[in-house]
């Protein structure tokens, strides 16, 4: 492990429900893309013994177990993939760092910033044994995003001055739809908070390298009470929306709003950044797609410019198809699990670092103090 | 006036900058449309005595004048327009009205919140003698947006829960641009968030019927100083981004952003109005279109629709052109004229109020004074 | 009349129905934004006085006429405006000209080769005295399809080799939608070909200053009877849809591609011209929008990029709005009227031309007579 | 083979271009995502040894051979996936099928009319043991496409009157890219006509059920030498472009319009359906969009519907992510493979089967021979 004669690595995958599916499908087609040494997928473990053992079957799994700790205690495992509900990811995490495995964790690292910085720790220790670990804020591994990244940080935007970033969804339209973990703050923390927040302040962090210095927020929860399977009303304890202002490093601001509750938005995570020199546009309903304007084209011939970021000089796309042929969402995983491997090859740490996930929970517990905050609100007269 | 026999009405127009412009071009143009009543373009009122004849020449005005008190007092006037910079409307409509006009006035209604009161008053007062006024938050009379309008008031979005309101602009990002009024606190009272944010406020009103209850708001300016047209460095004393989440009544909630400082952005106000049942979309640059998502077409075939709202039975369009022939922005000026004429001749209250105006400009000054509330900042922890 | 000291022109207009109405606002306009001679909206011919005497009212015109021979003779008209179907455009244009008046007709300039064959005889004698003439292809005066040619002329595109030009509307889907004079070969000349065809074989020739050598084209009716006002069914002697493959001039191909019965597509007029060096695209129904591609952008960053083309420095913008501000459909009277008076003022021959016209005319008949011709056709061996 | 107690299938593929690399994602993925029998990709064929077997590593096959005949005579391969270039496909197929291996060929079925008809006729003799054939129109397997498809048929656009499709691409743009396989007819048969316009015809069969009963056609090519990988000028044999009119059969007609020479278009196929009834449109750079007009929808709230084609009831959807989450191009390949393996489990006809491919044929030849006739082009008058 971390050895570049390392010519294959065994996965152990913590959870099956619709995120192990897509880590699934990730590191099943890493290695065709990319040539990385072999991925056998051996371990995946779920608390219901049948439907794990039957996951496995259908995903490709070697084996199947009940109890993670049996996978970060198996010597042949090299990496532990963690798709569990936030609660349990510390816990998972660290036992695993410390037994010498290779960890990503799927986002967000944790419900609390108690455990995220108990992860932090644990990462920085291994890291200094050659153990790598990361937090999968997989929307970094888009390559019309990381396409984004090179333009901004190549000086195509000038300076950042504003960023406008949402991430709308509209599954929680239908006042019918069932209670779920994702509904209560005990298991998921928050909700769309951290659900979808969380994304676009990484990504805020990432392709600017600013940091949040100042926050406003407002939380609102629209449908209080869902029924479960049975019918069973119970109490939504998190928020359906969450909108916030965001006072950035260098003097920027930005605008981030997120819900679950907007009709026809099926999977908008929106970015618009707008520089001193030009801006660019994203929306991951359409993720192939880059739109760049710069203000320095031609008078009279300016305007947004729609990159098909689909090339093969584009990040990523050569080890896919030819110009024009479209990538789906799953790649985000399979790009992800790339750079991974790559850093345990290289020893070079790997990135969204634990403390990168860190720093996204602290930003998010900021908001949501905000708006806890009676005060913030000015009322007009009338 | 006021009176269904009068067939003709005398315009006299106060300013004769950009908007002069503008208004000019619906005074010229809504009779043919609409079959209004005759207008006669009879005056037109700018400090610089030649370059008014010019543009009076230029535009089709009868007559032009340096002082707006002769248009108030010539009792051939039956209708005084007011387009100049915000600090001088109070004075010009309290008298018009006074003297027994109906006035039309530019956005914003005015500088302070002391002056919109007492142009309410004023307002009131008149009404009360068949005497009209009405401020030409001229977004209201795009056909996409009274469109928006007539589905929301007949429940097809059901209950809004939250609104994305946003203006951005791009003519400040050139930091030599020269200093002009509109970068000066004194004449202009705010900077975008009075120039567009006032648009986007009176949209959330009109277009939902829901009042603010509470607001945080961030105001920032990115180019502090420009030159005047000597070369000279002034300060700029207004803001070039604002920011504001907004309560609004019944538990919904409200995202503004507005500046002039997004390249490529050359005019996008757009909104995004999101209830239980379905969502609305719209982008002023492409101001013929409304885009619906209804939740309750059938299931696979739901998506968001492109209304080009250019039918006949689309509101004014009947005035206009074939199906798909496109209108400009400049009959948001035209229609807004229709409407005012309309109300002189029926009687009926003019639309959008003094008191719609007073309205907005109060939650402006709540967002101002909340962003001069440092205490509404929340720091993450790092 | 072509002296530049004359400081109005009075124009006379014959024909009154949609186009009537659309070249009123044209007429009304120019002079506020271009800062032409005065135009005077002297006089409005159709055969129907009462109602003639009405619109003539509504839009502005002094003097109304029933026979437009009267307005021929007024030796104080100086333009005569020809709207009317264009079996009757030959008649009315040649004895205007020959009675010493400016004359601009409506598209298609005649329905046959050998009335538009006279008209050019007539307006190249004219243009020896001074006196202009043009035909109406308004679409040369969209903005965006002036900066098109302005890119195209300047090389940008390198050598064209490939057009795709379509004119889709869905007015004829209804089978309910009555008969007129439209669908009637008499009257009409042709259907759609004649109707949406003609402009786009005139922007073709515009655009890309290449001519047509060859082609093969596919005329069919799919509506074959329609009702007229009183319910009584009338034969449709007209096509709905012209579909035609043309060679072009230096070795280039185009598609063209017209219909009334594409459902949803109010008034799409769309154009993809192909070079060596790179492309364009527009289409009608957002008419203020030019995307264009440049094969020499940085490898990596190419795109389609949409220009808005609504700033002052894009063809006719400096007259209208500040950049985003869009502007409609009628301002391609006004901008093709700005020119023809710019021509009349300089002598300079105006454009487009009736020599402009007969070329499309017979492209036109070229592909009516290529669908006449059964043995175009080849048959799959099944 | 053919029988449901099979709970796997060996699958060897001929060809490891860019097409294996494609064919072999698909073969991965295949079980994961719908539940079939388990695949083993067990052996790839390619004329290089050493290239081949690196490929074979790379993308997961347990074996390489160099010549195809090897796994045709294999007893224990049960389907033949053939991804070579078209003047191989008729004696890879036949001899598979005559072996008793289901055999799925990459389109076009062959590149003449006598070998698509021996292909048909094995095809036929094979189906009557059970053993099924396809082609692999992979574009039919798109989940829009799909959605179209059951559109279509449930009558939702009334009688279908007129296509428009095209297949648009700029990789030929480029002077200098070398020649190849595919620019030389005695290896593809014919340029973009084969490449690119058999989807589009294929499409058009298959989504309307109507056959082509005339066509009119051109082809052209616009750069007739590229250099080969020395350096040395070979000649272009195959057309760049290729245009046609499509007689269908029940009145309708159809436009085709293909290029690999139009910059900026990096994989448009576009196809827009206009019916009696609606409408749809779909571009395949955003493959998981169908825009839907209903003429049917309530007056002044039509228009064109973007249905993002990613939800659990959409067509094969429920295999992959939650709402919105976009999917790529290589699962066309998956899900036709997903179509392949049922026909074999069900012993229902595969489809698109070996006639589908020789109807696509026989229209491209007949397009072909219009293109070398003539007396198809009519001369404008000038």
């Amino acid at each position: 492990m971390g050895d570049s004669q390392v010519k294959e690595f065994r996965v152990g995958m913590i959870g099956y429900g619709f995120m192990g599916r897509a880590h699934s499908q990730g590191w099943r087609n890493v290695t065709a893309a990319f040539r990385t040494p072999r991925i056998i997928m051996e371990s995946i473990v779920g608390r219901d013994s049948a439907a794990v053992a039957r996951v496995a079957s259908e995903l490709g799994w070697n084996r199947s177990h009940t109890d993670w700790r049996e996978v970060v205690a198996d010597p042949t495992i090299d990496i532990v993939d963690i798709c569990t509900p936030g609660d349990s990811h510390a816990d998972i995490a660290i036992a695993a760092l410390e037994a010498g495995k290779h960890v990503i964790v799927e986002k967000p690292l944790a419900n609390t910033l108690g455990e995220s910085r108990a992860m932090v720790a644990a990462a920085e220790a291994a890291q200094a044994r050659g153990i790598m670990s990361a937090v999968n804020f997989n929307y970094r591994r888009v390559p019309a995003l990381m396409l984004a990244k090179q333009l901004i940080d190549g000086g195509r935007l000038g300076d950042v001055l504003h960023i406008r970033g949402a991430y709308l969804q509209d599954w929680l339209s239908d006042p019918n739809l069932p209670m779920s973990w994702r509904l209560q703050k005990e298991r998921a923390g928050t909700g769309v908070l951290g659900d979808l927040g969380a994304h676009v302040v990484d990504l805020m962090h990432h392709l600017t390298g600013k940091s949040v210095e100042g926050v406003t927020g407002h939380l609102r929860t629209f449908t209080h009470q869902r029924p479960d399977e049975n019918g069973k009303l119970g109490t939504v304890t998190v928020d359906d929306a969450a909108l916030a202002t965001l006072a950035l490093s260098g003097g920027a601001v930005a605008n981030l709003d997120v819900t679950r509750n907007a009709p026809g938005k099926k999977n908008e995570l929106s970015l618009g950044i707008y520089g001193t020199k030009g801006s660019i546009s994203f929306n991951l309903e359409n993720l192939n797609e880059l739109w760049l304007f710069d203000r320095e084209d031609p008078a009279g011939e300016q305007g947004y410019r729609r990159i098909l970021v689909t090339e093969s000089q584009h990040p990523y796309l050569a080890a896919w198809w030819p110009d024009g042929h479209i990538i789906g969402w799953e790649h985000t995983f399979t790009h992800q699990f790339f750079e991974f491997l790559t850093s345990i090859e290289t020893g070079k740490p790997a990135s969204p670092s634990f403390a990168d996930g860190h720093a996204v929970q602290s930003v998010l517990e900021a908001i949501a103090a905000s708006a806890e905050n009676a005060h913030t609100l000015t009322a007009p007269e009338q």
